[in-house]
This record gives C-alpha cells, sequence and structure tokens, in this order.
C-alpha cells in the first residue's frame, strides 16, 4: 500500500509529475461513460513509457488462442476488446517543436478527477528544449448524457513564447495493442476523410466485422474569442483531422474544444455510421461545451444520488468508495442487456474485457441494493441470453441433456479461456449465476424474472451439477473431484467445501423455484417444462439425493470447514512467514510453490460463509474466519470486502476497517503492484457492499430487512440508500440510526433484535448498540 | 490396433499406395544414422498430404514460450529441433511433365525398409496424365559407417516414354515446420553454390546461430552406364543442385545416385563446414555407392549381432522388436554425450526432440544390458554435463542450497517446457536420474562413474527432496504436496505413491553411495564434499528422517498401494466402460474430464512395483497389478511394456503377451492413432525390455544375475544377448534353457531358484519351469 495520491473527498488529485508510474496514473486517470472509455493518457504524444488504450463497449476481436501444449476441450478463440484507434490526440506545435511532456521540462504538474462531476482537468507548466515557457490546461469529458460524446477542452498559454502556435486534432485508426500484442494492427481503416467541419475516421476489426467510426468537429478561441483559423486538413491513409494554428505573443492563451462522436456497429447499422457519427458531432459542436457539461454534471449528480455513500471522519476512506462508485458507472450504464463489465472495464486490455463471475458476485448484488433501476436485471438478461452456449460449452465437456457450464470468460457466450484448471475446473462460477438470481428474487420481490429466464438457467446449471457429482465408496457420500475453488492458489483439487456446498445450495434454489413457479406461473412452468424436456420426478429426486448425500469437508476438532480435501496437509502458517519483499507472492513465487503453500488467494470457505450467512452461526463464522483469514493474502480484488463483511459481523470491527480500506483503495494505493494495467473495475462495488452488508450490517433474514450496524473507530458517522422491494430507504449512521423512507409507502426493518415500521415522511431513529 | 503393413522378420512392407494414410507411413519408413535423419517422403515433390521433415543432431532453435497466460517460473524459451533443410529432393521431370505421385496414376507401389541391411527401397509403376508410363526405384542410405553421409539411388525406366527424362537432386534451403509452425522460417541461407560436379548449401538458424551445411555430389547412369549428361546448374536464392537429362525410349533406364554430406556446427568450425562437407561429397561419389553400402551394411550387422532378439513362432513380434531397435539405432549412436534422445527421435517435430525422462527410463537400461559400449555412460554424463543448469531450475523455482531439479523436456540443460502442472511437477523425474546411476553401477558393477559424476547429481537431487517434502500435522509423516506422478491424467495431486516411494529410496541411494565413495575414492570424496558444501552430518540425518517417517498411502484392506490422496473416492471402474469409439480418451474427452476419470495414462504405482522389484513380494505385485492394470489406458507410450514385465513375473504370460505387442508394435499397428506425427522412439527400448526382463525374468538380485524364463504360448523359443559385469551371455529359452558366455571369462547365474556357473566355452543347458 502506498500513497501517490492527494486525499480529498470528491477529487483524485495528482499534483506531480512522475514519468516512472505513467501508466498507473493513466489507469487511475480513466475516463468513461458506458460506451467507450479511455485510460488517463496525454492527449498529445507522449515519447516516454506510457499505454495508450481506448475501448468501445461490445466491439470485440476473436484472438486465436494461444496454449503451449493444447488440451482436449480448449475453445478455438480468445475474444478480447481490442485497444480501439484513438479519438483523443491532440497535438501542440510551436515552430519547430512539438509538446512532448517525455522531453520537455515540467515545472509544475496537477492532474485533478473531479468524481462529482465526472471531468478530469490537467494543469501544467512546461518549458521547451528551446526555453519557450506555456501554461497547458485540459479538461476532458466522457459524456455521461450523451452517450457516444467526448468532449476535450485543450487550452494553451504562451508565458514567453512569441509565434505561431498549432493544435492538432486528430483521429489516429493507427492503434496497437500496447500490452500483449505490441505488433498487432486490429483495425482495418475502411474510410476516413475530411470536410470543412468535420473529420471522420470509419474502421473495422480485422477477422470479424465489428465496426466503430468517429466523426470530430471543433471550435478554435484565442483569448476565449473564436477564430476561424484557416485550418489545414490533415488526410492520411489512418488519420483524420486538422492543424488549427494562430500567433501569439506572452500571455496570449489559444483553446481547441474538440467534440467527438463515437458511433459503433452495436447499435448502428453499418452503412449509417458516418452519417450518424458525423450529425452527432456537428449537433454537439453547435450546442456547444457548456450546456453540454452541464447534461454531464446532472446525469452525475443522478447517480450520486442514488448511490453516494457518505463517510465522515474518515476522508481517505470517503474517497476511495465514490472512485469506486464513479470508475464502475463509468464502465456500465445498466441499459443494455447485451454489455457486462470486465475486469478492467475500459482500463486497459488485460482479461479482454470479458465477463467473469466477478459481475455476479459483486456488481448484481450492488446495483440491486443500490438502485432501483433494472441494472442487475440486465445483467441477468445477458445470462440467459447466452444459456443455449452455456449448454453447448458443458457439452463439450462431455455432459449432456441440457446440462450447462457458463463460462469462466466471454463476452459471446463462448468460453474463451484456455488453462485447463480454470477453464475447466472452475465450475463453482456456475452456482454464482444461480445465486444472483435468486437475489433479484429476494431483493426485488418479483418473480418474472424467473419465470420467464431463470428458471431454465437453474434447470440446466442443476443438470450440470448432477452429472458432475461422483458418488465415493469410502465415504458414502457425493463428492465433487478435480475443481478449482475460488481460491485459485489451489488447482484441481477434491471437494472444494464452497464448491460442494454451493452446489448443494443451488440445487436447493432450483426445487425450491420449480415448485413456486409451478404454482405461481403455471402457463411459464409448462413452457419451461416443454423446452428443458424436464423429468420432474427422476431429476428432482436425484437432486434431492445429492443435497442429502454431498460430503462436505469439515474439522471437527477445530470446528471448521475444511477447504478441500488435502488442506489441512499443508504447513499452515499466516501471512507474516511470508519473507519480506515476496508479496504478492504470484509475482515472486513459481506456481507450484504456491500451490502448496497453504496460503488462499481470495476468499474460499469464507465466501461461503459470507454468501450463505444465515446458513451459519456467529461462532462457526468467528472460527472459521480466525483460522483462514492470517493465511489469506488478498490477490485477488474479489476478496478483502467478503473478509471485510464478516469481519464487521462477528465484532472484528477494526479487522473490518482495514479490509475495507484494502477493498476501497486497491487501485488508488495500488496494493498488489499491478495499477499499471488497469483498474479492478468489477469488485470496486465490493467498497459500498462492505459498508452497507458489513459495516451497517444489511440482510436479508426470511423476507426481512434487518440491519445490525457497527462502526469504525474512525468514522463519526456514515449514510447511505438501499433498495429493498421497491422501496428506497436511506440510513444513517452515527450515534444514533436514523432511517427514512425515500420512495415506497411502508417497510418493516429490523434493526438489531427489533422489528420497526417504517413509513413514509416518518424518520425512524434507534441507538446504535456496540456488538463487538 | 491396425494392420497396415505386411509382416516379414527382417523387412518392413507396404505394398500398396495409401494417399489417407501418407503421413504414418512416412513416420514408419524414417531413416536416420544418429547424427542425422528424415522421415520416409518422397524424394520428388508430392502435392498432396504429406510431411517432409528432416532433422540434424544437436542443431536446435529456441523459440519463444508461448502459453496463454504466464506463471512465475515459467522458462522464456521452448528449445526445438527444427524442420533442417532438405537434402533429399530430387524431382523426376519429363517433356511438360514432373513426377508426383498425387496427381499421376499409381499401377503398383512397393515401399520395403531392410532393417538388417539399414537399407529403404521404393518401386512403383506409374502413369502421367498424358499416359506416360514409368517404372521407379529408389534405394535410400543414411550411412551408419559414415556419419555425415547420406545416399539416394533414383532410377527411372522407360515403359512408353520417349523423350527427354530429366532427374534434377537439389539442396533445399526453403523449409517450413510443418506441423505446429507453418508459416514459420527457422533457416537463414549464409551461402549456396555449384561448382561443375557438387552444390552446397550453408545455413543457419534465425536468432541463435547453429550452422549446417550440406555438400552434394552425384553420378548420372543410362542403362548402367555412367553418362556426362551437360548438367544445367540450379542456384536459386534456397537451392542448389543440378539439373541432370537425357533421351530415353521404352526400356530405358536412368539412373541418378545423389551423395549428400551432412555437417553442422556441432562438429566443425563455421568456417570449415563448407569445405568439411564438400570433400566428403566428393569422397562418397569417388569411392562409390557399393563400397558405401557394403560399409554401411557391416555397421548394421554389428549392431544387430549385439542386440537382436530372434523369436520363433512369431513373425509379428520378431519383426516389431526389430523394427524398435533399428529405429533407436537410427536415432541415437551413443558415442556424444552432448546427444540424447527425442522422444520421436527424426521422425517429428513433436517434443521438439527435447530430453525427457523416457531416456533414464526406457533407454539406458536397454543400452546398459544390451551391450558392452558405453552408450549408457554417455547418456548419465549428458546430465551430469546438465547439473548446474539443472540447479540453477530448482533455484528459479525457490529452492537453495545446491539442489537440483531436472528438467521435464530440455536440450541444453534449461527447463523449456510450460505446462506449470509438468515443469514444475512431474518432479519424480529428478528419481529416475539417480536410479539409472545405481542402474549403471549395479550392470556394470564399476563406480568410477558414480565417484567422477554421478554423486554429486544424487546429493543435489537429494537436497531438492529435503526442501521439497514437508511435514504433515494431522499424518505425523513426511508428505509430498503438488506432484504429477508418472500418471499424467492426474495433476496437481498429492502423496502419489510413487513420487513419495522413489524419493525415499533416491534418498536411500545418495546414502549408500555417500558412504561407499567415501571409502573407496576417499580423494573424490573430499573434491565432491568441497564443491558441494556438503554438511554431512545434518543433511545425512534429514534425509534418514524423511525416508523413516515418509508418508505412503495404502489400503489395508485390498493390500494395495493407493496411487495418490483421493484416487479411490473416484468411481473406480476398468477402460471397458469406456464408450466405444472414445479411445484413446485425450483425443476424446476434455482434460478435467480425464483427470477425474480413474483412468491411469501410464504406470504408475506399477512402474514403482518394476522399478524396486525385490522390494515387493509376488502378491504383493499381483494385487497390485491386478488393482490397477484394468483401469490404465496405456497413452503413454512408456506403460505397456512395464506391465508386461510385471505380468510375466507374476505368470500371468498371455497377458503379459498381449501387452508386450502393444509395446513392440505400437508404431507399425498405430496403437494409438498418432503415427502421422512421428514415431515412439524412446519407449522403443521397451520390447526388448520385455523379453528380457519380462519372459527371461532378468534380474539383478545381490549382486547375482538371476533369470527366470516364462514363454508366451504362441512362442516356441526366443533368445538375446545381455551384459553383465563385463560378460556377455547368450541366452536361449526353448523347451529347455540354454546359456553360455560369449565374452568374459566366469559368472554365476541364477536360473529360478539354483545358481550355477558359467565358464566361456561351457554351455549351461536348463529345463524351463512352468510358473504360472
Amino acid at each position: 500500500m502506498k500513497k501517490y495520491l492527494k486525499t480529498d473527498e470528491w477529487n483524485i488529485i495528482e499534483d506531480s509529475f512522475q514519468a516512472d508510474r505513467m501508466r498507473w496514473s493513466e489507469s487511475i486517470f480513466s475516463l468513461g461513460n458506458g460506451r467507450f472509455g479511455q485510460r488517463g493518457h496525454f492527449e498529445e504524444p507522449y515519447s516516454s513509457d506510457s499505454y495508450r488504450g481506448a475501448f468501445v463497449a461490445g466491439i470485440t476481436f476473436l484472438d486465436k488462442t494461444r496454449v503451449g501444449w493444447w488440451k482436449n476441450g480448449f475453445p478455438q478463440f480468445y475474444t478480447r476488446i481490442p485497444n480501439a484507434p484513438d479519438w483523443s490526440s491532440i497535438s501542440l506545435r510551436l515552430i519547430d517543436e512539438e509538446l512532448d511532456l517525455a522531453q520537455w521540462d515540467v515545472d509544475s504538474f496537477n492532474r485533478r478527477l473531479d468524481m462529482k462531476a465526472g471531468i478530469s482537468y490537467r494543469d501544467a507548466e512546461v518549458t521547451s528544449p528551446r526555453g519557450n515557457k506555456l501554461r497547458l490546461h485540459v479538461e476532458h469529458i466522457a459524456n455521461m448524457a450523451h452517450p457516444n460524446l467526448c468532449l476535450i477542452k485543450y487550452s494553451v498559454t504562451s508565458v514567453n513564447y512569441t509565434g505561431k502556435v498549432s493544435l492538432v486534432p486528430i483521429l489516429d485508426g493507427d492503434t496497437a495493442n500496447p500490452v500483449r500484442h505490441p505488433d498487432e494492427k486490429i483495425w482495418n481503416i475502411l474510410r476516413s476523410g475530411t470536410t470543412n467541419d468535420c473529420a471522420y475516421l470509419w474502421t473495422q476489426t480485422r477477422r470479424e466485422d465489428a465496426q466503430i467510426c468517429y466523426a470530430m468537429t471543433y471550435r478554435f478561441f484565442k483569448n476565449n474569442k473564436e477564430t476561424f483559423a484557416n485550418p489545414i486538413r490533415i488526410e492520411k491513409e489512418k488519420q483524420a483531422g486538422f492543424s488549427v494554428g494562430t500567433e501569439v505573443k506572452p500571455g496570449d492563451t489559444v483553446t481547441l474544444v474538440k467534440y467527438i462522436a463515437i458511433a459503433s456497429s452495436l447499435y448502428y447499422e453499418r452503412q449509417d455510421l458516418i452519417e450518424a457519427s458525423v450529425a452527432e458531432a456537428r449537433n454537439a459542436q453547435s450546442t456547444g461545451w457548456d450546456a453540454l457539461e452541464q447534461e454531464h454534471r446532472n446525469a452525475w449528480q443522478e447517480i450520486w444520488d442514488e448511490t453516494d455513500v457518505s463517510i465522515e471522519g474518515d476522508p481517505e476512506a470517503q474517497q476511495g468508495i465514490r472512485y469506486n462508485i464513479f470508475q464502475l458507472y463509468q464502465t456500465y450504464r445498466g441499459d443494455d442487456p447485451r454489455l457486462n463489465i470486465g475486469p478492467k472495464g475500459f482500463t486497459g486490455e488485460k482479461y479482454g474485457g470479458n465477463t467473469y463471475w466477478n459481475t455476479e458476485l459483486c456488481c448484481v448484488p450492488f446495483f440491486l441494493l443500490s438502485t432501483p433501476k433494472k441494472i442487475a436485471e440486465n445483467l441477468l438478461i445477458y445470462r440467459y441470453k447466452q444459456l443455449p452456449k452455456a449448454i453447448e460449452n458443458a457439452r463439450k465437456l462431455g455432459f449432456d441433456h441440457g446440462a450447462a457450464l457458463f463460462p469462466q470468460v466471454t463476452s459471446n457466450g463462448e468460453e474463451c479461456h484456455s488453462e485447463w484448471e480454470i477453464t475447466f475446473e472452475e465450475v463453482h462460477r456456475n452456482n454464482m449465476i444461480v445465486y444472483a438470481i435468486l437475489q433479484h428474487a429476494t431483493l426485488t420481490g418479483t418473480l418474472d424474472y424467473i419465470a420467464h429466464y431463470g428458471l431454465e438457467v437453474m434447470i440446466a446449471v442443476s443438470r450440470f451439477w448432477s452429472q458432475r457429482v461422483s458418488f465415493s465408496q469410502p465415504k458414502q457420500k457425493y463428492v465433487i473431484l478435480g475443481v478449482t475453488g475460488p481460491d485459485e492458489y489451489e488447482n484441481n483439487v477434491n471437494n472444494n467445501w464452497y464448491t460442494n456446498y454451493s452446489c448443494m445450495r443451488c440445487l436447493e434454489t432450483t426445487l425450491s423455484f420449480l415448485e413456486i413457479i409451478a404454482r405461481q406461473y403455471p402457463d411459464e412452468y409448462a413452457r419451461i417444462c416443454s423446452i428443458t424436456n424436464l423429468n420432474y420426478t427422476e431429476e428432482s429426486e436425484r437432486w434431492r439425493d445429492i443435497i442429502e448425500r454431498m460430503y462436505l469437508p469439515e474439522d471437527p476438532e477445530r470446528g471448521i470447514f475444511i477447504q478441500n480435501d488435502g488442506y489441512m496437509d499443508k504447513v499452515l502458517q499466516s501471512t507474516d512467514a511470508i519473507p519480506a519483499g515476496e508479496r504478492p507472492i504470484n509475482q515472486y513465487w513459481s506456481w507450484d510453490r504456491i500451490l502448496r503453500s497453504c496460503y488462499i488467494k481470495q476468499s474460499d470457505v469464507l465466501l461461503g460463509l459470507y454468501l450463505y450467512y444465515f446458513n451459519f452461526d456467529r461462532e462457526t463464522i468467528r472460527r472459521n474466519f480466525e483460522f483462514y483469514e492470517p493465511m489469506t493474502v488478498h490477490e485477488s480484488s474479489l476478496s478483502p470486502h467478503i473478509h471485510s463483511i464478516l469481519a464487521a459481523r462477528i465484532g472484528k470491527v477494526e479487522k473490518a476497517y482495514q479490509l475495507f480500506l484494502h477493498a476501497t483503495r486497491l487501485d488508488l494505493d495500488d496494493y498488489n503492484n499491478e495499477g499499471d494495467q488497469g483498474l479492478h473495475i468489477t469488485s470496486m462495488p465490493g467498497s459500498w457492499l462492505a459498508v452497507v452488508r458489513g459495516f451497517a450490517g444489511l440482510q436479508i433474514q426470511g423476507g426481512t430487512l434487518k440491519i445490525e450496524p457497527v462502526i469504525p473507530e474512525k468514522w463519526s458517522g456514515y449514510s447511505f440508500k438501499v433498495n429493498y422491494l421497491g422501496n428506497t430507504l436511506h440510513i444513517q449512521v452515527g450515534k444514533e440510526i436514523k432511517i427514512s423512507l425515500t420512495a415506497g409507502k411502508q417497510l418493516n426493518i429490523q434493526v438489531y433484535q427489533n422489528v420497526y415500521e417504517l413509513k413514509q415522511g416518518l424518520d425512524l431513529t434507534v441507538n446504535r448498540k456496540d456488538l463487538s
């Protein structure tokens, strides 16, 4: 954990120029609006280490699978979101010189990301090799109100320079994929060109034909006065744009506003792409910066009104949690079930921009609780649409009768990952999808989704388990052999407790909703039975038998669940035993050493206790936490918030707080030394969940919303809004607990042991208890 | 198992043209002489499916490691033997037509590999699209007496054609790597050219600078009369050679003899390569075909005199075992400790031509027993030379204090394989090297190798185990976690019985030789202690403790050893339960399905019983055999002969015979449907071992050579020579057992329960017993 940034409750501020941490800074200052996004690289060229990256939602590239030794069942292709042509480029030229912060002296430097407004600012004072001093001011907006629109305001003030200044805004199709495939050119240019006022670049990915078209317009100002600058058109094979210049003297300021419209074949007919993007860029130009900025600010305000968590007395935590919410919403707008959330969002190519179980584990519960919008439902529909491919995926691995294995990694529903221990064996992911469906029903109180979509998924997943378990003669129990559990630092193990347990619960969920839907949606039930060929009697009997006779490894002496067979044979020691300078261990240890160590990458048994919280008593949770937490290295971003939540629930509030900080400032403080590759987008909701489900202790038990707030020592209070059964509650925790209903009419809520009736307009106040 | 070839005791015969099995045929008819080798593709171009492959010993290429997800500890490079420029090419041209068996009618076709002489013959009658009929006769020799020399005699007889016939012998540097990297060009041409009588091609691998130079001369005959044919020189950028033609009429025969000298930078200074190869090609031309062929036949006769196994009453087995010996000697001459034996030898690119533990498991015992030459010793010196890299390799994985992990796959001593479950975890390979050293001492009766080389290897390997084992609190035993045993259809298991057991025996061997060498070679001992920094007291104590408290999984009820923790939880069923059409399972099942099945790729527990035979009683071997054999799919070529040997030892002679046939005719009958990729060179000695150690039951027990012959029903007798303590014995098994000493003076031999004294000139005859 390091401190590179200034602490501020609404802003991310970097107040010095750190060339050696450029990639990390670029990750941190990433901007997006759910339809597109880009890393926070400079608009102008930068000739030193940097990772320029720009991404357009839903535009993917089918890369050939690359493995050392092919294994039967590997997919042919790896899908990934390609680094898109660069829409943001603006060069700054003087006579014979061009701005390049790697070559010029940087006399002062400040970057600020205003999270409330969703605007990034960059200010710098620079001196060129010839001694020309300039002041730079840049504003950058990925417009939340206009999903196709990116806006950049680029201002230069001469301090001592006299002569011509040119600003060169272009659309640049000559993009590489700097991280994994630096030599690879993915984009074919279909057409590019300029008119008097507008440039466009129409591109297509190699092999498939996903298409993107950019159009840009601009305005040019000298000392805040619009100027017609007789632009030179730039019309290269892979670039289109303008060079706009004027003479300046010291004190003069020139400003270029670049309006970029980004349209893709996901939303437009191919033949309309140029026209649509050009029209939108021209519209933006005529609407103008101020109006567009205001609409953008309003859109952000709406999000903050719903999801903001206010923390009193801890600006670092406040900054972190807002940063997480901000980055998540920059990645996913929630309005398109064809889209999902890549682990790095639009901040890097790692994980290929694909969908992982992270979505169901972290994002779905966040969206379900934090907004009345149907964002989570869209994420669930995404999986439902991919059910046929999940069935196909299972078939490739030898399963039949409609069994589904949802992919570990995918964008189009086909598995695209090729590590056998993950692709074929990290099968617990299947349960998380069923769990997310269950959560949707529990928190929204509606069954329509399950009747129309979810039950089919449940049946297919249950069929998978029915075939995946086997019966052990020595144990006289069902076992699940050869899996990788959530802790990916164990591979190909037998009887991962979490997998076995969640398999049981998954079968149970299916059985229970089969009954409910049969009763409440008889027509849908008939339809589902027919299309799935369900043999209820036989299949449900098998599922029940598995539930009854599932093997669950336990250590009766310690009173804990055992992560998997063989775990207790390891040398058990806490993470303190890891030599200094060897963390994260995945950057220092060979894989076999990691595997045979006791160290746990991410919550595994504890994940089960988190997800199925009410099935375990507090002492059981405490014993397991005290056993497993000291051996957990949290080298997955999915881990700290879950430990934090459990710690808060068992009264270890300060431990919970440490883990919360880890979850919350993972990227801002670069805990795992990998921020250069991008941000941990999909685990960002973890910090919100840690507050709401951890510190506030919000749970649904037997249909009742329940909270049991605790508060870290450092905080004087915290508050948030939460949604349940169509109601929105505002919950403030301080010395007292205040609860008000901001939407919805009436709701019972249990606070600690007592149940209260909440009504709109009547605030509830309860004393906070000490639970430690 | 299929029958594609005619059965013949000394020949491999293909008597029809099978275009759909061309790659397999090319593998079968591969030719080599230990310095170079090539697949049996046609000399002339063939425009349909084919895999032209040629390889030069010790010339490797460092390919970048290709993996999906990088794991810490993976090597940067994968070493592989590249497909060399083609030295054998000869085109046949008529007016406007060129011979191509894919396009011409093949009226008759016969290929024959004479294993006794080491010559392949090809005869065909062909008709061109224009109706020209020719008869073709080709002879091909990879000269065993002249390791740089390849000889090809290419004859064409006109049946109905009148006009010019040209033969075009070239050296072709435009080689691709057809199997894994079809687009890749590895060879840079340094220089090529022709003189009046000679052409040469000097090439170098990209990136590194291993070099090969070929030179060729030729003679041209018309109706057996040498003709000066006014050749046209072929001098292209990547090709050098000649076009030699003459007019023919029906009945005329033209013959081209191509003499190719193949020199590499492993044996020559780079600047001398052209001169040396040209001189050798010219010499060959002047020596002439007949003399060179005779020297070649003599060299093969020497090999057969030592190693031939004669089997009476079973031509298929006879053919198979000779084929195996033939192919092994084609791959490895045994005279250069810088070379080793790739699993596919010179018959294909799979496995990169690298060294695997196959060498120590199969080849070393064969060479130790079958020849008095120091071939096995050279293979052991190869490993000793790589000890520093093995220590380096272990260090990369976190081991220290001189611990060594010999690579799973290597050519230069560095690990070059990148599958974590193999590279990092199939660590039992370390023991096989120590075991081979022990065998060398046991069978030769000399300790020099151990004193000068072997003990250092033993210490380094023992240090590896000392760090690799860990202590299990629940078991109160040493355990070895996270390994892949010999059965590669289980990955990352705990306490693989074979690994644990062989680890103990390995430590024991080291301890015992430390004492012996200290006593018998005090100077060497002092040297070794000093360079290894051996702390005898402390280290030997630790090793003894591990031996005493090693965990060995057993099933007391069944009276068997358990392959690894968790194995008994599997659904245990015989290979009969595998659905028809799904074998080999590795071509049909996904990897996870294979892993969680009970099916065993290759002998695992049974390998331990084979290697440490005298530590187990016959009943224990029988129980384990009866438990594991039915679940073994033998999808590794290392497996059947070991099962065969054990089966013979426990009286299951007909089972042993079936397994022997599998081991012996694996490639000839293409058991595993992969003969197209090349032959299973390193496991070929298995058939010889199956006869000698299996049917004849040859073992060394307490320093005494012991045989317990049995005989398969089909056979009337078998005989072989074997070497022990500097003696050579000829053993004939029929109704009686006859034993004679063909070299050496005197030796005791135990036959069944009785010990006899053998003396040169006095044959021993003993009645054969029925042991079943």
